[in-house]
């Protein structure tokens, strides 16, 4: 019995006329395979759901997973009702019928175990089984919702326990493409990547994919697909290195228009302080990305540069201000007028002269670079938010990244 | 453990605010009971689901009760999030946490099994349980809807299964009235009525309260009170006969305008036709209401006067006309500007005179009646619609019904 997994986000099942669309592609497939569909709420309705919760202020708990995850039941029962309709038959399935067991962290649930055998026995009478993505259910029996991106996650998840042929992603863009095309019209679909190169471009701002859900499928060697759910087309395979013959050097620029530089200056460099800043940053749940430390001019104090997300900055500069006496600093300075644009490929760990042609083509542009990080497959660096798309189109162009 | 149940309909549950005011209602009784909320959808939301459901045109499946009871999940998480907050203790369930066993019937589940143990361990950490109304869950794990006035017969059987002290059910009115206040200014809140009279009163017109909802608490011997969810004050309570020292004669005037009149002329009259005629509009899910039958003019044949919801009527007339040839009658007539109207009480088995006052008054008004039928404890009427609110004040004021 070959199993694929289709999920479709909520622009895709906004309406009945949309669910009808999504019925449609699911029957093609319904011929050659047993099929897995897990839904969204409809677009819109998980944040009415969410402003009725931020009204009372109680989340993070029982009874605001038991809301917010009241919209999937709702598609998943139209759609099967449409394909039992057209002759496919089908169940829908809430995640305490399977059941997806997660721990009891509500909010931001993580899956711990996937009840294979009851799909197995769905799958006996019936060609497609309609699950509900982003909840679970916790061993007391309350019902607890995944997070941001929940619904990938319970695809990739449900993928990997009935070992499906393949994860496809149904989203409102054609894949992942070598930047944004709003900015670069010449951006191009990328075929295949593989997960790391995903997972640099998800972490340094391409958004058609969540890092945990990109990381579950590297972890289970899962083959995901991104590809429209407006179009019949293939889109982008996300797939193991081994899959990918010729690595491009570059595979694309992403970007991030939404953090927010911190430069904390003179601090006395002792041993320990990096580890209490950022310890000061994680107990307050507020994520660090960049982080640039130097020896200061006078060669005893440093400077420490780091971004967080705009809606993290006030918070951090507070905190930083707060410990001011234990820091030992002698300036707090910060930017949101800044922009992080990385390159991203496999084929630089064998290759040289990445940075090198980088920071060349901005150096022409004129674009100072205000800090700089790196891994093994990416390069990032902040500039000046005004010259963040001359950047992503002089970068996109010299890596030769575009249609032709 | 005294135990009362409170339950809210769904304009009670509109928004946040209106879901705030029902938590200081509720934490005002759990300063003296453990309480047991059964709460509806937002009011308009149910009907918004349904109206995906009537799109699909896939009613009455698993399917559509998985989308229709989508809405209360909202509703008791919100609540229960502001009681919590408020330190008062208390946790939402869905009809399949509790469990509410019904049958496979969907959409129109009825209840077989409520566990009650289960109820008082949840009780054992809790102060208030809030429970979604309108569902349950059958033996296979799908999920189940009760049908019409579903919260009611949640709220009635769960009080009845943990046997509670009484049943609140709170409404957008301030009890049961001697008539409707719309028609006549001068209408009482009726302080105490029976069971019989409350059924009599439901399916004669008044819309306060279902039929199913009363016959439950009634077997149960379970006391109901209807009250405002607006205003601090004591509705009416529906009890057992007992309870009541001084019947009222005639506790209240009800009246339906949403019926038609379907006369069949010229039928042979042999047994066995009625059955027919009732066993074909009960074989096609048609209510009928009132029925008379005549002897004609002729002495030979019948003629037979019946009443059905008027969204019935079309379907009703085209099956006796399908079986024209096997009915055997000269004329199909039908009617739907009448009205029924019905005086309604306890202390009629009793008291003579009832009737003859009824059609007294009727006649000094000028109104023609079409058709009488009664009970032990009611008189229903058919007259001409234009009538009907001038009947309503006339009967109102000669069974001296109103305030002073």
């Amino acid at each position: 019995m070959k199993i694929i997994v289709m999920k479709f986000g909520g622009t895709s099942v906004a309406d009945v006329k949309k669910i009808r669309k999504v019925a449609e592609t699911v029957s093609k497939e319904s011929k050659k395979y047993k099929i897995l569909v897990v839904l969204s709420a409809m677009s819109g309705e998980t944040n009415k759901l969410q402003s009725f919760i931020d009204e009372v202020q109680y989340t993070h708990s029982k009874e605001s997973d038991l809301v917010i995850t009241s919209g999937e039941q709702v598609t998943i029962g139209l759609l099967s009702m449409i394909l039992n309709k057209n002759g496919i038959k089908s169940i829908p399935l809430l995640g305490w019928q399977i059941p997806i067991i997660t721990d009891e962290h509500h909010g931001k649930g993580r899956i711990l175990n996937i009840d294979n055998a009851n799909i197995e026995n769905y799958f006996k009478s019936n060609d497609v089984i309609v699950l509900a993505g982003f909840q679970g259910v916790d061993v007391n029996g309350s019902i607890t919702s995944l997070g941001r991106g929940g619904s990938d996650i319970t695809a990739v998840a449900i993928a990997a326990a009935v070992k499906a042929e393949r994860c496809d992603i149904f989203t409102d863009v054609e894949g992942v493409f070598t930047t944004d095309p709003n900015i670069e019209k010449n951006a191009k679909k990328i075929d295949k990547l593989t997960y790391e190169e995903m997972l640099e471009m998800s972490s340094t701002g391409a958004k058609v994919l969540q890092t945990r859900s990109v990381e579950l499928a590297m972890k289970n060697n899962l083959s995901l697909q991104v590809l429209s759910s407006l179009i019949s087309k293939e889109g982008s395979y996300i797939v193991n290195e081994e899959h990918i013959v010729e690595k491009e050097i570059v595979s694309g620029v992403s970007y991030s228009k939404s953090e927010s530089k911190i430069t904390i200056s003179g601090i006395l460099d002792k041993p320990g302080i990096s580890a209490k800043i950022f310890g000061l940053m994680a107990s307050n749940n507020i994520n660090v990305d960049m982080i640039v430390q130097n020896i200061s001019q006078d060669g005893i104090t440093a400077n420490m540069t780091f971004t967080v997300q705009n809606n993290d900055l006030n918070k951090a500069k507070e905190i930083i201000e707060d410990k001011f006496a234990d820091l030992n600093y002698t300036n707090l300075s910060t930017n949101s007028d800044i922009a992080k644009i990385s390159v991203v490929g496999m084929g630089m760990m064998s290759q040289s002269g990445v940075a090198e042609k980088m920071f060349t083509v901005l150096a022409e542009n004129m674009i100072n670079i205000l800090a700089i990080s790196t891994s093994e497959i990416k390069i990032s660096v902040l500039i000046e938010k005004k010259y963040a798309d001359q950047a992503i189109k002089s970068l996109h162009a010299v890596y030769k990244l575009g249609k032709k």
